[in-house]
């Protein structure tokens, strides 16, 4: 899975979460679908404020991700950790230091047993400069986290196997 | 985000759909989230039968695995590429050749305005023997498919880089 930071504001102050269960939800327009336990202070903020952002962290933040999804937002102020920034959204804090940020308007919540699953409109994504080749985000240049469970293991992004939508092509004659 | 292949069955017969938009929604009962165009053929499967499988193919299977995103259901019959086999639910043919299969019973759909995000929950989980260690899934033996977009690129899995819910620790004083 993925691995992101949920930016929320709770307590009149930013918060920041690591989460792995998350996966782009509809095309047009873009949404986002974001999975949170039910006993998380973001789960509140996102309730709350009904805003929240997606960071990408590279792998220079593993120690900063690794400590978001350790510590919870009831007992520390996690607003101090990241540089952060603000778009159109004021309840959606973003990490200045994050390569790729989403900044998402929650459009429905799903209450599902043990976790909320929240649907966002993307309404504005940033992105730093050098991790664009050609127009498009590079994943070499992204260097973003990937997480494994129950193994709880951090791995990087490996070698270019091919394209999408063009390796299968001999398959079809 | 992860590769993944959903098994429906339509038109009596086993259906297969390479699908990248997918995340766990739920810990407790076991949950996961698939996003899929409402144009698709599997979409109506899901909607008829309220079954899916989850299959994670390997880098071994990336030209059948691009195959499935490829070509739609409604022109080609997907249901010879795998050899399939079944667990408690009739209709979501799992693919033998994938290292982890999970099948799911249908419990919630949400209707968003181009995709649906169909919520199962995961009612059996089938893996690869060799690609267990210590009994918890081995991601350098499964060796899944990673797939970028816009840019259309498949990835492998690279290198482990430290221990989740740990090498934050330090931060934390």
């Amino acid at each position: 899975m993925p691995v992101t930071i949920i930016g929320t504001r709770l307590n009149n102050r930013p918060n920041f979460l690591t989460v792995g269960w998350v996966t782009r939800a509809n095309i047009n327009p873009p949404m986002i679908a974001i999975a949170i336990n039910k006993a998380n202070a973001s789960a509140d903020g996102i309730l709350m404020h009904k805003a929240f952002s997606v960071n990408f962290p590279g792998t220079d933040l593993i120690e900063e991700t690794d400590y978001c999804g350790l510590v919870s937002g009831k007992e520390k102020d996690k607003s101090r950790i990241f540089d952060i920034f603000y778009g159109e959204l004021k309840n959606a804090p973003m990490i200045k230091s994050c390569p790729i940020t989403l900044e998402c308007q929650l459009t429905e919540t799903i209450d599902l047993p043990t976790n909320y699953l929240f649907i966002g409109e993307i309404k504005g994504a940033y992105g730093d400069e050098n991790c664009f080749t050609e127009g498009k985000p590079d994943v070499t240049e992204i260097n973003p986290l990937l997480l494994t469970m129950p193994d709880n293991s951090y791995w990087q992004v490996g070698e270019f196997l091919g394209r999408a939508c063009k390796i299968g092509r001999s398959l079809k004659a």
